[in-house]
């Protein structure tokens, strides 16, 4: 069965994961050895309602090192803008005939689905709103196995802003695929984990415990998730923006009680929710797991357009 | 005779159209089996002083079809910046050396005159401000062509803003080169084709009906071009402009009078002046027009690249 | 020994800017000759703090015409923005595990020395705030050398901008390289050369003369080295920039006075400190001089990728 629309991390099995996880371990290889040319004559469109340069980038790359070309606009608001006024659903049905993918971005949650359903090129998402982030999900999951050497009985630490971080969220999903994985989510009481994660989880058998002592959890866990407080989806409560930030940080102290072989991870950008001074620890491995986005983007890119 | 500056509608006659839409059929042939590389090692820029993002990605994707490279900017207004202040020529001087093919996208009618008087490249006019946009009035007439199977002898009927659509007036210069061709315009008061346009036709013996009822003429025609009434073009005149649009609606009461093969074209976008419900019925082409202007692009590059 | 960053006009020495320039003239004829692939497979990033579209264009072209492909943005300032907060490190380790180069824009100076402190890829130095824009520096010099044969022995007279203008302040770093060069300053007073140069040269013993007649400073040197007078470095001092601009302008008075073998330079763009009669004089070497950007761009690329 070939991979075609990439549109959310609950689509994924773990034969698949799985699949897609050899695959980015061969693109590594692929990468080293100065690229591939196996999509050569390919063109994928990046077609982003917002910017998120970092994620364009990493799908750019991605798709060059596999010998493919890119056109790309972070300005697709114009489609839709109030003068011209069209709906994603025709800016698809056109893009379609200029590119062999499309990779998505969009601020409303849903949009990757609607496009998937009028195109006849995959769709691949790359963050729709406050929904999904499916790329981002598999780059998390990958970095886990990559670096633990395992999933199935692992337990991780989420931290920080548990609440509008798409990317835990989804993370929750996908780990509770793998068995014997434990959970701690620790964050301040403004973003705790939302009820629908949770009951989830509870449906999934999956164990988790919400704690308020950072150090005591980091001293057991195998990977401590760090997020950022996103300062942009508090608006004007800048008190509570200021509560919640600062609770959590990962230093020399957290450092101090990890266990040797334990991961720090981070989807980055981070502020200074991890301290400068952990960036010299081998357990710091969130630039290496950005550097994962890269051959799991590949891996996808290859997968839904040779089948 | 080499194709050199592509600058307006008026400069190809019959014998160069034949050529373009021969080349444009095969360009639909080199697309289907995945590209080809004879511009390779060829480099285009997109100099675009206002963002038009489909146009842009529709040029692009033509160059990297036939193997070519694109360097682009939706920016360029910044060169012509109050602080910097550089002409319009000085820049061309400079791009055309960094580039084969220059694609000149302008706020201000003559631009891309002005540009090819001083270019040692070729200049692709990509529309300038209420003037010429000459690549959309040649896919529109090989989308005829191709739908048809022949131009001389249509009927159409251009339907909505007549007065300021650049695609229809370009469209009106081209048709009257062929043999028995009828037009109908059907506008709202406030945007009616104007008088250049219809003394043109005059003079080169088109025989054109200005009419009120678009069922009835539907009812007769080969081809239907709708278009969007412009808001941006309306300035404060919001009264105007709400009086205008939704006079002219294309929907399955058309659909029923319509000749069974006859084809329905917009130049894109469209807000509701198509309902969604035409989009499935086999003569609704517009998607497939806007597909046409891949293979016509890709027509050009090669003409003008390789000669 | 290998070049990798290239981050100051200074860092060169005359033995590593005669090899700079060999490769340069290599590159005139692979240009030429339609391109070339040696660095295909690999990925050029141009990571942009605010635009700069015809350096940005320059440095694409270049990489594309080496074979190589290119991730882009001048939108950079997003991912230190104030709610995401991250810092230009942070941004270096992620991009250099996507590229093989980043060519880095920034407006503070002295960021691309601390984007090349983090690194593990060569960083291009394309611009950092008043600070160094050291491939400008190297097309200069590269310009004089190949259109007068020798850079030894010239005189040459800086005129307009002295004190803002990186432009001039890096190329006297690179002419007090070479045996007797003679400058001349010509300044409108709000915007003479500053001490830092100008004591510069003093140690370094290049003979130095500031002037105010611009007819007599033309009669006698190689070359004249035109810049704008850059009304954004002015803010709210428009009488200043107004007094400033429009004093010493190049037109027919001085070309009847220059050398026959002289030659006119400027870094582009300009207003008019340049008046558009010179253009058509075989000494106006302006647009010849962007031109050597590319070569120069090209040169350095496949230095720095291939060793």
């Amino acid at each position: 069965m070939r991979l075609f629309h990439i549109i959310r991390a609950q689509q994924f099995d773990r034969e698949l994961l799985s699949r897609i996880f050899s695959e980015a371990r061969e693109m590594e290889d692929v990468a080293r050895k100065g690229g591939s040319d196996i999509l050569f004559g390919k063109v994928m469109a990046t077609v982003f309602y917002e910017p998120s340069t970092r994620t364009r980038l990493s799908f750019e790359s991605a798709m060059m090192r596999l010998g493919g070309r890119v056109i790309s606009t972070e300005n697709a608001r114009e489609f839709s803008s109030a003068a011209k006024g069209e709906t994603l659903e025709d800016t698809i049905r056109i893009v379609d005939g200029y590119a062999d993918v499309i990779v998505l971005r969009h601020y409303e949650s849903g949009a990757a689905e609607r496009a998937a359903r009028v195109s006849s090129v995959p769709i691949i998402n790359a963050g729709d709103g406050p929904g999904q982030h499916p790329t981002q999900a598999l780059l998390d999951l990958y970095t886990i196995e990559k670096e633990l050497g395992h999933i199935d009985g692992i337990s991780i630490a989420m931290v920080g802003d548990l609440a509008n971080g798409r990317t835990v969220r989804s993370l929750c999903y996908l780990l509770a695929k793998y068995k014997d994985v434990k959970m701690y989510f620790v964050a301040p009481d403004v973003v705790r984990m939302r009820d629908d994660i949770k009951e989830y989880l509870t449906r999934h058998r999956v164990p988790f415990y919400e704690e308020e002592d950072l150090k005591e959890v980091a001293s057991k866990v195998d990977v401590i998730y760090q997020t950022r407080i996103q300062k942009e989806r508090f608006g004007d409560r800048i008190e509570d923006y200021e509560r919640a930030r600062g609770i959590y940080i990962i230093n020399h102290e957290i450092l101090d009680v990890m266990k040797p072989d334990a991961i720090i991870m981070h989807p980055l950008p981070r502020v200074d929710e991890i301290a400068p001074e952990v960036d010299e620890d081998p357990r710091a491995a969130y630039f290496r797991q950005a550097q994962n986005g890269l051959y799991i983007r590949m891996a996808l890119l290859k997968m839904v357009l040779t089948g």
